[in-house]
């Protein structure tokens, strides 16, 4: 890693700006995400933001002296996207972390961007409500960074990813003026969808700097269901037969017996004794319980045991050995965690392929998967001191996109481009899509200066 | 209303495509859509699309010669948006009217942009599936026009509008190149979202030759509720009171004592004997009957009688008195449908904003609304030779709109903006935001040869 002199404009703009810190250590953590990607390089500083005034002023600053800005939530990304070199200056907006309001009549919250997921949870909760998009990181990301990538979760097979979830925003644009997207109603069609499409574009287009979010009131039962199977392939067809039985899960998790067993040792608990895959479904709502019963029978003919439980506190032991998955696994070696989709009645075939990828490549394949919406997170592991953006790490990486595409799907679900899936994004959405986003790009920021080479 | 001769580029566009009228009838035909807007001035000829290689070829031809394209579906549009002047030529894509296919297990259907919003219900039908957004034109208008207007309907309470229920477009270009948006699986994050910009455009950024739609299983159960209240003011609290106690129906509905007499005339009922605002509602799902009892005992206090249903006829029945309102209305005069949205609670505040508007204007309003999204449909009613477009309803289509604004609501839910409502646009949505929209609409449309002064 170099830590170079800081260049001459970013320079002008960390000491005009009211807080910023250009000492090693900060540049260091504000240089990389939680992707694994290490760009071998820092910031050239990094500024704070604590008002919406400090983004406008230092969007001010960053276009007068042509700066670079990466927009930094809580860094906890998967794809790179607020890993920063040198040249840039890191915009930090993890400050910004109030809640503004809550509305519970309208069920809505108003909040800064910096405002976690959980903290957004806790406060709806005391009204009985909830915040749908529910990333496994939900206790450390940000909702900015939930907004800049579309960020999804275990309830979004009933509820929605993030997209469905922002009424609207405000964002500063790279010349510090200050748009408003969406609007406080349900419904609308005045003028183009600038809500959409500020959602999910990994801070190149603006920053997120206030949300306007649907809340939605706790359903009032829910009924937990795991099962265990011999095999994924088993597992899988369960999945399927739960989508073919017309149910509606909440939650339909898959986690496979390698991940199983990871997290076992790292939590103590007895998952793989029971089975080599993993299934874990809930229904909510008033039908709760009658979703589960036509749940249960669906599986019934592919599963070795069934447990089901309306106990909240057996329910969040299960829905643990999910959200551990990725910790879990990354005690066994460093991690890079896929984010396919395909058509979820193909999951079963992307299991497989997954396999014969590990194969052909000699790296471990671990896999779970939002089995509702077909959204696999395969985690290639490597030796701790093995690159993951290199060598048969990326090899994988390659292999898993084009087996998404030979399925029909897509190189990423919900933890977007970064700056490591940039090699198949032509590929996928084709090269007059990507003429007409880049056209996008240089509108809304005609010199370049929003986290440049990220997503599109 | 003047047939003017044609212009020289609409001259070779129309003699060079394959399927071409330029006769009166279809030219007088094609200058309007059912807003009751009358440009008084016909379309240079009328281009039919049969095929997608048809639309390819018209654009071509267009952007060639510099003819102005209007897309036109089922020409069911309520802002003007189909409607064409002199000097522009349609392009009517109503016969591209297939059903591609349809996939049960994924719950997917691809169409064509022809397609009536019913055959696709019809089709999905008898897979046990449904699509969602059910405008109550749904017999009438074309998936392509749903699409381009982001329709929403009675469902969309509980299931989304159309927004959320597209998966994938593929839409011609101005210039005649082919783009595909959003992707076949359920959760994507490759790139900006295209899919959502290109829904809603109002035929401004491109023609839609196919959409890949996401079905829904049917309910198993469907809970129906009618009550009567003695004004709109106690109905207004009773949806209120329904959105408090946190049900989520998937059909509420509500109609005020007005437009029941007018249904009654002239479907025979005797809705309006029984008090002066109606409401409806559906649950839904597997605890449809258990949310009808928590959602009855939420209006019980506000009603003067209500009625449960099960039965799938008498369930229709009532539906039909919401489907009719626009028709029973349009017996009384011409109809200027608004289409204003508001923060939910804010219905009651709405209804009375509305009657004040009546009394200051001296026009007749009416009021149906889809209580669930705040979304009011006032529909001025003037004589049958006066104007919507002029005079007092224009002047009240103003007021509705500013009352919208004060409440925190937008000047259209559902319908687009269309040629009607372009002037309260800007207000809305602000400058900086109108000045992007004009900007990313020069990307896809560099020579402004879309439905021009049309939408944004
Ligand atoms: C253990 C673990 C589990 C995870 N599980 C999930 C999961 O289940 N689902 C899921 O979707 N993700 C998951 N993630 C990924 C990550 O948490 C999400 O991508 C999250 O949305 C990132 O938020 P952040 O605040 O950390 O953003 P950051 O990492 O700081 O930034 C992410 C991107 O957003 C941009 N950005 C951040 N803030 C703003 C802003 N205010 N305005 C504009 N752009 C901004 C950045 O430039 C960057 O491109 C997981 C991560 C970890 C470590
Ligand atoms: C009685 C009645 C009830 C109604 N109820 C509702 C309701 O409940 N909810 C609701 O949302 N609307 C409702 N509408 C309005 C109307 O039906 C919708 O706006 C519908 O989506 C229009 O579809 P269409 O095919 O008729 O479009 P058109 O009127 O032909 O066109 C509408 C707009 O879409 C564009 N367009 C059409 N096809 C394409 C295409 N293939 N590609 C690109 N642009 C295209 C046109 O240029 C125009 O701007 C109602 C209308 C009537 C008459």
């Amino acid at each position: 890693m170099t830590t170079l002199p800081v260049a001459g404009g970013a320079q002008s703009l960390l000491s005009a700006a009211r807080l910023a810190a250009t000492d090693p250590a900060e540049r260091a953590r504000a240089a990389v995400d939680r992707s694994g990607f290490d760009p071998g390089e820092v910031p050239d500083g990094v500024v704070y933001a604590e008002t919406v005034d400090d983004v406008v002023q230092a969007l001010q600053l960053a276009t007068r002296h042509g700066v670079h800005i990466v927009p930094r939530g809580a860094g906890t990304g998967l794809a790179g996207g607020s890993s920063a070199t040198r040249g840039t200056v890191v915009l930090d907006v993890s400050r910004m972390n109030r809640i503004l309001s809550i509305d519970p009549e309208e069920q809505l919250a108003v909040v800064e961007p910096g405002v976690l997921n959980a903290e957004v949870n806790a406060a709806a909760a005391e009204f009985g409500l909830f915040y749908a998009p529910d990333p496994a990181s939900t206790a450390i990301c940000s909702i900015g960074g939930n907004v800049a990538t579309n960020a999804g979760g275990m309830w979004c097979a009933k509820y929605g990813v993030t997209r469905e979830a922002v009424l609207s925003l405000q964002v500063v644009l790279a010349d510090g003026r200050i748009l408003k997207t969406g609007r406080s109603t349900i419904k609308g069609v005045s003028g183009y969808d600038l809500n959409s499409l500020m959602i999910g574009s990994e801070g190149t287009l603006g920053i997120v700097v206030q949300a306007t979010l649907r809340l939605r009131p706790k359903p009032l039962h829910t009924a937990t269901t795991a099962a265990y199977f011999a095999d994924a392939a088993s597992a899988a067809r369960a999945a399927s037969a739960i989508i073919a039985a017309r149910i509606q899960p909440a939650i339909l998790e898959f986690i496979d017996g390698g991940t199983l067993a990871a997290v076992d040792a790292m939590m103590g608990t007895e998952h793989s004794s029971r089975g080599g895959a993993f299934l874990l479904a809930q229904t909510d709502g008033h039908g709760a319980l009658l979703e589960q019963q036509v749940l249960v029978e669906a599986i019934t003919p592919f599963a070795l045991s069934i447990e089901q439980t309306d106990d909240a506190g057996r329910a969040a032991e299960l829905v643990a050995a999910r959200r551990n998955a990725i910790p879990a696994l990354q005690e066994l070696g460093r991690v890079s965690i896929g984010d396919i989709g395909v058509p979820r009645r193909k999951l079963a075939e992307a299991i497989d392929g997954l396999a014969d990828i590990s194969q052909r490549t000699g790296v471990r394949i671990f896999v779970v998967a939002h089995a509702a919406d077909g959204n696999l997170h395969p985690m290639v592991v490597v030796g701790h001191d093995e690159s993951i953006t290199e060598g048969p790490a990326k090899e994988a990486l390659g292999e898993m996109f084009h087996l998404a595409q030979r399925l029909g799907g897509t190189l990423t679900g919900e933890h977007g481009i970064g700056v490591l899936k940039q090699d198949w994004l032509e590929e996928e959405v084709g090269s007059l899509s990507l003429e007409l986003q880049h056209k996008i790009k240089a509108v809304f920021d005609p010199l370049g200066i929003l986290n440049p080479g990220k997503g599109i």
